[in-house]
């Protein structure tokens, strides 16, 4: 961390998009797509940036592309938002490399989830956190992965794992609401302890109660939706917060529905960047861009939202 | 592969142990244990070795020491048997990679999975095969990893899949045997597609109804056992299959059960191995050596099952 | 239904608790401890009662005594709220049985579950509506069961069936919020269609982001608290909903968590009704009533938290 | 019991078809075809025969017609082979009520499943097998139901279960083989505990390694055939055992795959059993009987097989 570093927030709060990564081909970033790209996001008033999460494809990314677009990215924000770095890895030592990477890169932060090829134990966890956290250079969120049958990380392991300074919150991509409450009750005596919510169709609700933001995929599309949505659950304006996710609850239905496949969020995502002149819309393995069908049902709801790259531009 | 490499047996049958990773510490490899374990599988008469797979804890290591556990492997078993690589990687530019080494160093084949940390749809998988297949140098097993709700690969898709000539055969770990019989029926126009069965309490009925070999990991430690219950299996010798496989499930049941958790089989194998004197039981992270009572217990069931370094010393 | 019957509320919303069904031996209700219980459950301002669920114990009793409660719960509630009873049945003619049977005596619902021994498709489950629900005589809530992988019935499936007249709504225990608010979404063209929050981990957000109610277990003890948690959520009193809310979560992490085991919460709450004097503890097969090291634990939570036949008596 | 029944074969050893129950609407069953089914598949060679097992449908019935379905099947098998009675229920109280029926109509033993709407700890499932089995009036086989994400009964559970001489045996239908394998090990030294194989493409492998039989749904249209199976594994005869199996993969991949619903085996059944003029093809809800394209389909499935009432009237 250079020494001009601004402190990390603690709490972490608000918007943190999971930036989209834009690639030419299977281990080549668009770099000129990605410059526009992070100067979309930041232009929406987001309070953090996470490269290299799931919707980043970082697990899909040679450790190659992975090291350039930690350089490229914070070289660009320059201290304008946080930057977070994702160690989505089945390799410790990988994941510790491409920490290393990121320090001295100029990252904030870095976002851990746990070594995903193997079932491990919640003890299993927890030592590795206490193996792992101390030997990482930059504030650490804790992450569980979405898709998976439970959270990765039990409650009292978050509990546990909680005493060590570096671990300043988590990401919670599980769908869970229930365990998300109870971590929420479990971490009530650490209120720096930044709990974030993964899915979009959860975000106001969790803010309403006590989330600290969210990790908003849609955001690299509509920064300023999801800083709207959260600041007026922020506030505790129930009326505005509800609408803003009924209009989230719209793009969930339409425009990122286009594929019901697993992957269809991701592709649509791209596609729509790509439709508004932002960056490609390549995929990596095991996905593709979509074809020219869907590609034309994406530009379709980008005209019925009214949707273009100044945002929404009418009321849905 | 170099002009002196003797073709890939079409179908590969037998047992094709997959190998531990001796290891001293996370990154680095035990090389004195690495040679002896080499030459105490093969002593046992094994049909081939298959390194970095599962139990090989491949997704653990860092991609600088796979490369180095190739490169020594290889070049010891020198063509003995062959010897086959497991691509276990979320990234296919990092697999590709490893491929390339892999046959600049000599092995003689593949083990492919899926990329696992996206869910991907069957159409998915196959357009993925279709894209990396062809740029592998090597013939291609897939591989169905342990620990999943289902087998990854359908038997619709393994079938599509199978016109290409670089893919010579299946390993599955799924335990779903309905999956693997139903697999044999659509391959069965295909002898030369070899279907290899992965959890050894099933090595002896898989092979009884015509399966071509397993991936045995208790082979690292009893390769002789398991090279017996193959062919006694494989001449339908059910008598004798039916023996040896309760000697398997004893093994199952005390030895590699000393600890319940998913992770005790590989502990138990690497401790076994180390009290053999064999290789080190250093275990890479998320998991860890075990402890000293689970250690004692280990040695204490070597002992009562008559185990040395020269296989099972009595009938149990 | 007699002619006196006050309509079906559309939407029903409010608090309707899933009653349990007060035991004394396996075939045999608790008279005295049922009549006590409704009447306990009723002063604290309910505004529906649900009988026959799953913390009702509907599938472990006999038809005899289902028949029975029944009979005397509609007798006793004698149009004070709604009485609804639920039909959990895996046999259709039993199923039709029941509900006939709830007619007569007046009940003014029933709540719905798929049949759920055999996994049906949701085209079986929209044929299966389609034929039972013009059968049924008395509004119908449908139901999707707690501890599924997946909610029962799919929101396009709700949709379709919600063109029968009949069917006024869903209660959901899935627990899975997103699938809740993708119901909410797709029913917002028919505000009277009630949707019912099962979880009451759960209430607080549901009914603040427009859910119409909870089916909450926990207000067998404290109807109050639930009652007043519905009611602040609904006037978008968030302080007041998330004070409460944490009151519900504490008792969720303390009386209710006494067992980990999945029938603990059931076991939990029969025992602090019967510890506070209202009725027998006794659980049907294949669950039994709590142990006296257990039972303390209830009692000491009961007075540590302050809760007596009247009440939380202080503020948690 | 009448005192003139014949003692239950200990272990119980065989084909014994879960029958499918004929009806002629929901609640009526079809008298004249049930006749002819029984005397078909007696005819083949069966050693017992199971009633009221999921293939029978028998939680989709009302208790009456099970009631019914008992009285009649007893009277007609008339101690010709054994029959035995599922206890499918949710209630245990219900579950007695059909035990006692079936022991005066002259069953001869119950296949009783876990209660399973409520997720139940293997503690208990003991108690209640501790409970509830010294009540019955009859020899009494666990079942593993089927479509569950686990087997029911843990190992352990079933060696504590087994010391109660009422308990003769077990059929798994959790296709699940490594715990199959695990339990036949663990009962090792119980030679007179009968287990027995659900899923018919599982029933050779399970025989030639020791299984006692198979629960085989097939042998409801080709009795002989899994009679034929049977016998061939269990005199270890595997050239034609692996024939037969291969007959049974056939079937399993055309004819009761004409619909790939998880209900498509029992509607193929059913209408395969109607084409040959043995008994109606109606399906209780929450399914229903093929469409006219699908009965064509299976009709044509039938002729290409070269099945008959007769059977396998050629090798395919």
């Amino acid at each position: 961390m250079s020494p001009d570093a601004p402190a990390f927030p603690r709490p972490l709060q608000g918007i943190v998009p999971p930036m989209v990564t834009p690639l030419l081909e299977a281990d080549t970033l668009d770099p000129v797509g990605l410059e526009r790209l992070v100067e979309h996001i930041l232009a929406g008033g987001v309070h953090g940036l996470f490269i290299l999460g799931t919707v980043g494809e970082a697990p899909a990314l040679s450790h190659r592309a992975r090291h350039d677009l930690v350089e490229r990215v914070c070289a660009q924000v320059h201290r304008r938002v946080p930057v977070l770095v994702g160690l989505i890895d089945t390799s410790v030592i990988e994941a510790l490399n491409l920490a290393r990477q990121a320090a001295a890169a100029g990252a904030d932060g870095l976002v851990l989830t746990a070594p995903y090829y193997y079932p491990a134990s919640q003890a299993d966890l927890l030592a590795y956190l206490r193996c792992v956290v101390p030997q990482l250079p930059l504030p650490v969120l804790l992450y569980n992965i979405p898709d998976r049958p439970a959270p990765v990380f039990d409650v009292e392991t978050v509990k546990a794992a909680s005493d060590m300074p570096n671990i300043v919150g988590l990401k919670d991509s599980s769908a869970n609401m229930i365990y998300f409450r109870q971590l929420q009750s479990a971490m009530e005596d650490q209120p720096d302890f930044s709990l974030l919510m993964g899915p979009e169709m959860l975000l106001a609700e969790a803010v309403l109660l006590g989330a600290h933001g969210g990790v908003s995929g849609g955001a690299n599309l509509l920064p300023r939706l999801y800083v709207d949505l959260y600041e007026a659950a922020h506030r505790r304006d129930i009326a505005q917060a509800q609408a803003l996710h009924k209009t989230v609850m719209k793009l969930k239905a339409t425009l990122f529905n286009v594929s019901r496949e697993r992957s269809g969020f991701l592709r649509a995502l791209k596609c729509a960047l790509s439709c508004l002149g932002i960056c490609s819309d390549f995929v990596a393995e095991p996905f593709r861009r979509f074809d020219e069908p869907n590609r034309q049902r994406v530009q379709q709801y980008l005209t019925e939202l009214g949707i273009t790259k100044n945002g929404l531009t009418r009321t849905t």
